[in-house]
């Protein structure tokens, strides 16, 4: 193991000793891979945007030091030495980004299983090639899981959609190998229904203010030569009305314990437009996307981002685009209520509605976490 | 009368002699307004596209000639050479922009005009002065009918919200000051509501993929000192769910005779999401706007505009901001259906439904004509 088994489109392209990042600054125009060589420059890759999306950057990160780690020459010390020389490295690379949920329970299980390996380790070695496997690891998990939604995702919809010989879908925002690792959420089931032959067309959304849709899903697509077609966000409605649309699939930043989902502003509007037009509307998200502590999506806040990223072009940085003085309401999310979702597709199958119309997320991941 | 009563924003400046037209290439990040002194320079602002806006642009070529015939000396042919002079300048300012309609209607109309004063007149200067007069009256006419649906539009959602102390409204493109020569038709209802003194505030769409919305819209309301507020086409529904917007209001391209009305892509959508939040939603136009021979929504075709827009900033001029190779579907109207329409405004009066939830547009347009 050690490398990604598909040569297509990745952020991150890893065999053991080796980690280049695609520079997801440069994109859509330029495709430019930088190489790790080190933590230091793992660090440098996320603290200026070469990688984005939370699972990427903690799979950037705990990968830049495994390569640094293979690297390791003349390392002296014990066991116990080597399970401390991590836990700092480790340190360091969270505070690249200190927000970073995921990033930073990345650390945490990391270390653990480092000091783990320290108490029985009879040289430090030992305690480099466990943090590596470790490290890899995780690539090969989330790609495992982004696969597996790619797969539930296209299975239902094949099902729901059996009288049809080919499906089009829309998404909307960012939620391919650019975000994740590996295969994608949304996207991935859209790779995933191409894959198996299905795919008639995929439509993705411009996604204002900050363009995810148009530079980077567009970007994806056009690689990966999938049939695809950009619209405007606000073009949707109309595009569902002509009939070419059978299903929408979004990611979610956040799932409540109801299955209200926050994504990417646009996301409620999208699902608005699906329901009237009788077109099925999936959230494709990893498990570690739903918050059980939420019970609905009353509870989630919703982050306003800067005005900027409405008044000039590149999400703030390019020219002044709108007029002087204007104040601007500019949330990063909107919250669609559980009764606009067909269903949500995770790495463990697609949660579906229950007899009264409404999801049982709770029982769902239960019966998940018993199974393992 | 030859001016215009409102000293505020004005896409066309003009007493008698003297004419001035907004730069709208300038907007927003410039206030710049051309003398035009004759009718080469009134051909070359449409032609340089100035002047936007299918009656402004009618207006301008018109009382740019207006201008010219004003400063005229030395004319010494019959009345029927002064016709003739006049019907030779009309034919060359269509050619400025020849699928105007408006602009060839309004040329035509003032060409019967002159024919006519030529047939009674006993010199040249009098076939000029009727021209003068006439122009001067499209001027005048064209504010008194926007001023009029501004009056109709307030009236009649002060009425549905009468239980509401200030109203906020969410508008779609530019219905302003700038494409129409007077007040403007959606843009007009919410400056009606102001002077009013009912408006707690207009929130205005970004309107891509050409943003009409953030540039000029934003720009007018910036201007006027409404309090207003920027929002991504996407976030509308998010808008209407926080309970902060009490009517949708936006303009016409084509209304059908059962109501179905042709507008700026994104209007479909916002009517869906109105609908769904119990949110009023109008349509503002002039009764020239709508067409009796079109049955339904289903007859109007819809143009589909360059993928330029949707690939590089400033409609396609700009930076490249989509990624390469990407399809783009980017219609430039969508057709929201009657049932989903709360009232259409006109200079007329506010077309509502009948008994059976339909409208009778026909009916009240003969109704119009038989008052006059």
């Amino acid at each position: 193991m050690g490398s990604q088994e598909d040569s297509s489109l990745q952020s991150i392209r890893y065999h053991r000793g080796s980690l280049h990042l695609l520079d997801q600054r440069k994109l859509p125009l330029d495709t430019i891979y930088l190489e790790i060589r080190d933590a230091v420059e793992g660090w440098e890759a996320i603290r200026e945007m070469v990688v984005r999306g939370a699972p990427a950057i903690a799979i950037a990160a705990a990968l830049s030091l495994a390569v640094e780690v293979s690297k390791l020459e003349g390392f002296s010390g014990t066991p116990k030495d080597a399970a401390s020389f991590l836990e700092k490295k480790l340190e360091y690379l969270v505070s690249s980004r200190p927000t970073a949920v995921n990033l930073s329970d990345a650390a945490t299980k990391l270390t653990e299983i480092v000091t783990n390996h320290a108490a029985t380790a009879t040289d430090a070695n030992q305690v480099f090639q466990a943090y590596i496997d470790a490290a890899e690891i995780m690539l090969k998990d989330d790609v495992a899981d982004n696969k597996a939604i790619g797969s539930y995702g296209s299975s239902v919809i094949q099902t729901q959609k059996k009288d049809c010989k080919k499906i089009s879908v829309l998404t909307h925002c960012n939620t391919g190998r650019l975000v994740i690792s590996g295969y994608g959420t949304a996207l991935g089931v859209i790779r995933a229904l191409h894959a198996d032959g299905v795919l008639e067309r995929a439509y993705c959304t411009e996604t204002r203010p900050f363009n995810q849709g148009s530079r980077l899903t567009a970007y994806e697509l056009v690689h990966e030569k999938i049939p695809a077609t950009l619209i405007a966000d606000s073009a949707a409605a109309a595009l569902m009305k002509t009939g070419r649309v059978h299903a929408v699939i979004v990611g979610a930043d956040r799932v409540a314990a109801n299955g209200d989902t926050a994504n990417k502003i646009g996301t409620y509007s999208l699902a608005l437009s699906a329901k009237h037009h009788g077109v099925l509307f999936y959230v494709a998200a990893p498990l570690t996307s739903v918050d059980l502590s939420l019970s609905s999506g009353d509870e989630i806040v919703i982050e306003e981002r800067s005005a900027k990223e409405l008044l000039n072009t590149r999400g703030g940085l390019g020219e002044q685009i709108a007029a002087s003085g204007i104040s601007v309401w500019n949330p990063a999310f909107d919250v669609t209520p559980a009764n606009l979702i067909s269903g949500i597709i995770t790495e463990k199958g697609v949660i579906t509605k229950t007899g009264n119309e409404e999801f049982d997320i709770k029982g769902f991941v239960h019966k998940t976490m018993s199974n393992n």
